[in-house]
């Protein structure tokens, strides 16, 4: 059966979506991610991690999919022509006139499954704005699954495989195959970067930065391995851990 | 081959949309329409019909389809929970942002195919905002065959089958038969609204109204005697019609 | 007697501004109409349209006429100097703010006589907003008169008179004979656009367009045969018009 | 010869509007006055100094005037219903909105003459924000006469008539004697106040007051005694008064 | 003991900040002085003068103490590198978040003590601003003892010592003296403008400046004498007369 | 020699803030911390961490330390009396005018001093908009020295000492002993979250909360053994790591 939030129709929605009920938002992206990969990866990521994990454990869990936000706030590509992005204002907005209608169903938790780095420290601040604004128990999820869960080894590309890298790229060949030219890829990791012991990615120094700061391509990480094998491992492996996160998420309460 | 604008990579984005490139983006709505259909509506067939009408021509007229925008103004559904609406403010916000996104690129012409009427006045209003802040050369279409072009008539419905009746629900049935329950609806025509010389919908006088307005069920039409077939026939119409309006218009010049 | 609004006292508005009262506003503009007319056109049309109904019907119908608001969303203008302008936000603002003050009235019905184009989309998606935030019933008229209604024929403009053209130069000259230069005029019908099925005005593909597209000189229509007996014909039954749709406004009731 | 601003067409306001033109923006309210006055008291008397000021002398220094601003923001009586007024936000974005057409003519001056006392600070604010934004020279007067310039004394209202008292109601009785029911005012002094070293109207501290902070009738004064012939001679020396600044205006450079 | 605001826990606010409580906020400015004064002035004398009243009165009026605001609308100085400055806006949204906060103790006063002249019109502003929308009684002191109150003449200066001339640097050298150079000071006292009638600092046409419309440097007055024996009288008899200020605003309730 | 921003002039400001300097903004918060400690203790840790940083190696650093802004996003206390909060938007303007205000210096870096962990997300998000929009090298640290660089262990806490808490009050009791009342505090551990293994503090799953969604006195962690010894050393490390942290920073080019 679906579990698409937008397949249910006005009357539905009150016996449907319910305080045990939980709304996944996937959030997505249409920016650019370098010669071999299309605009549309972090769109594609997040709606298919999304529906893998409802189609998974939506019925068990009792969630529902709300329709993939397809743009966001990608203005570290705002060099890049034909990238589009959300202002930081437009997109806290779109969020914010979001939570408004998903609370007025009575529901009591929303999930945000985000498909963009770029978006996480904004999500990560709404989530905040939309507990105190509505009342609701808020979530940001990632589908990039981490080392600790079986995710590859990214040692190769020294931490810094953030944006069209070995993983990325490896998840979206098994997602999309036909959208990716490996031949025009190449590695381009800011090798000095790792050099540092506080200001580099992860460090405890964060820092701001536009895709092109790093090299004119505009991407970050080594691509050239990638493959739809080690793509369908992680992918499977992340929608498994996703799951599990949205296990523990449907009976959070601040421990109380 | 894919039409489809996030399947290109950030420098194929260069030498695919140019000046002589029409983009074309599709906005939906996630609202209520009555028992009988699901709050997806607007959004299917906005969707539906830019993508029938880019395979139709889009090689031909050089046209590229953007990601359909799910959510959008449906703020006189404010009333039904469930209903997600962006704020006027929010809406022309993410419209400013995709424009100046696209504008980006070079390209000259971005058409707008609204799936939802509640939309239309603000997005006629953006199509001045978005060609005198950005340059661009905007346009404005409907999914919906007018009369005139061939629909079927609605004169049973006294001209105001306006959301949820016969032809949405005919159309909808075509594209997504399993999503709707015909046996929930009734006959919701607001009678003696049509006995006015100008205050009703289309009448002289415009009037603000929300969609309870008229009945505490919020659709407005009689979707008792709606078809698949009477929607295949209205939407396969329709797209051709949609079709002969981007062939104008990918050369429209202000009679230049 | 007096129906200005803001010829009453404090505490008289509480007596004389019910329920069954309608309040009207008129909305003009200050923009460039081309060499022939003044910045003022509509702003004295819209007044002298809104003061006319009002001697003809006020006191009938309750009615009390708000002052006139001289300046609007002329942005289509905005290229020729002098022409004052306010952005959309700040037209959707001010809207909002005399809804409020309106609304503390505990009048319930509000209706904008808008006498520029430029502004009936933003309107026309304000009046929804005026009767979700405050509860009123919201109505938009125009002066200028339909064909149906009597109004000369455009057809020698092909229909495209609708900045400085024959109608509205002519009721100009009724209304402010001094004001106009009919020496300065010529015929601006951007001929070829007549013969596009689609994107035209009035057309089925709204388009966005500023009034310098078409020709350098800012005007569109045929003015040179303007006349004021042709615009006292048009002024007159316009407001007679005008009156009509008041007559069913003040009783309007969704058809509940 | 008529030196209304929007009696000019777009091509003459190139010729006559030049640097050594100065433009004048009168800007009234719409809010109580108590029981004795109407709202239109500070829309009237501002659009009547501004008329006569330009008669004098607006000829000679090349004054134009711009329409008057009907609206402003009256907030201080957001407790009467009936009053419009403009947010604080509302009213910097109209004036922003006004300067950025008014400096597309190449004019240099621009006075805003106020006639209401609750819109000074902020029009104050806004003299600099213009200034910046737009490079325009900005004023701003206002049409009471100050006692130093021959203004009556109000000694009896302890100087305190500052809301529909003894000079506001006789000049506007000069110009409306129609509207004005003197029968219906009283003495509104607010006694204790003026006992205040530093807490008062006029005192080294500013404070936050609504209208009805000091009575519930919401006026500031003694209008029992207001006469026509008071309010003509108030009248006259003002529009004199106001004529000298305008002359002191046209030239100033900032002592450069 | 400590009268600072930020030194009590929150259990101990609701015991000690309460109706007849009085808040004080300094609001001080990071901009340009001139050659002869750091950026700091507005601030440290902002500061000082209220920890000064506080200390002389604190317990006795039952003031608290709020931590003094740095930054404030400095944009007359924005044509000089280094000048911080909040926008009108960002200035309005900041005293509208602390009124909010300020509010939710109970509190019925708050006092601005304002150290920087181009504030002074917004804060009056914001004074009705807060207490129509959040009930507070409001109030703006600053912290230049005028003449009237013992303040040393600024006759030499022809009135016009505003920004960095005699009073304020004597009272700078007081505070802080190892950040004053008189050596780099002059005279710059824009004499010309003192010949107006009406249009000069104090008159009766308000008018709009930036701090580099008089002269180059920014600095506006005759600092070449400023002394901190000068400064360290007007500081002391500013204070008392500040103190007799929070006195009588501790009691007021509009003369009721 | 003093390293404080506001205590250069106007002129000095060119030649000492230059390219190769680093501004140092320290970012405090007035916000309920429970009963033991005062509503300054982020400001106060901000301040004075910044302060010895600069007196460290400011100098040979070539940093200037700006004031410290005192008040920021603290939203998750609104629901305590006497929290002083700025709302996200606030924040976010306030940061882009101080962005634009030391943008016009031609500095190149600018670090934020971070003392209030509510903010981080915000100011991580600001990063980005300040590099885009004024091209500033940005960058974000926080007082609080990690266990890797020798802080003490909080594994009593279970991790979550995060407000209140033993490592906090003991920095504080270091700093300002006067101000802290240790006899007040208890053990605020929320136990039950420990065992979450998504959804806590630090963990993969990101969750919205306020300050008393945990326990209602709102403050989180377990501050009873709280000591001055403790806090010297926990705050001196972590000057010392700051001043580690500032030495990369002042070279960082993007592994360029």
């Amino acid at each position: 059966m679906s579990r698409r939030y937008e397949d249910l129709t006005g009357p539905e929605i009150l016996d449907r979506v319910t305080p045990s009920t939980t709304l996944l938002l996937p959030i997505g992206a249409v920016e650019q991610h370098g010669p071999h990969l299309p605009l549309a990866v972090d769109h594609v990521i997040a709606h298919e991690s999304a529906t893998a994990v409802v189609d998974a454990c939506g019925e068990e869990l009792d969630i529902w999919q709300l329709p993939t936000l397809s743009v966001s706030k990608s203005n570290e590509h705002a060099w890049s022509p034909g990238t589009l992005w959300y202002s930081a204002d437009t997109m806290m907005s779109i969020l914010r006139d979001l939570g408004r209608g998903i609370a007025s169903t009575g529901v009591e938790r929303l999930v945000l499954l985000n498909g963009h780095g770029g978006n996480t420290t904004l999500l990560n601040t709404a989530l905040r704005e939309l507990r105190l604004e509505f009342g609701l128990k808020t979530f940001l999820v990632h589908p990039s699954l981490p080392p600790a869960y079986g995710g590859s080894s990214t040692a190769d590309e020294l931490g810094m495989g953030i944006h069209g890298g070995l993983n990325e790229t490896s998840v979206f060949m098994h997602l999309r195959p036909d959208l990716v030219d490996l031949s025009k890829a190449e590695r381009k990791v800011p090798e000095a970067l790792a050099e540092n012991e506080f200001v580099k990615f992860g460090g405890s120094v964060m820092f701001g930065w536009l895709s092109n700061d790093f090299d004119a391509d505009g991407y970050i990480g080594d691509p050239t391995g990638a493959n739809a094998d080690l793509g369908k491992r992680l992918f499977d492996a992340n929608v498994e851990h996703l799951a599990a996160q949205m296990a523990e998420i449907v009976t959070f309460d601040f421990g109380r």
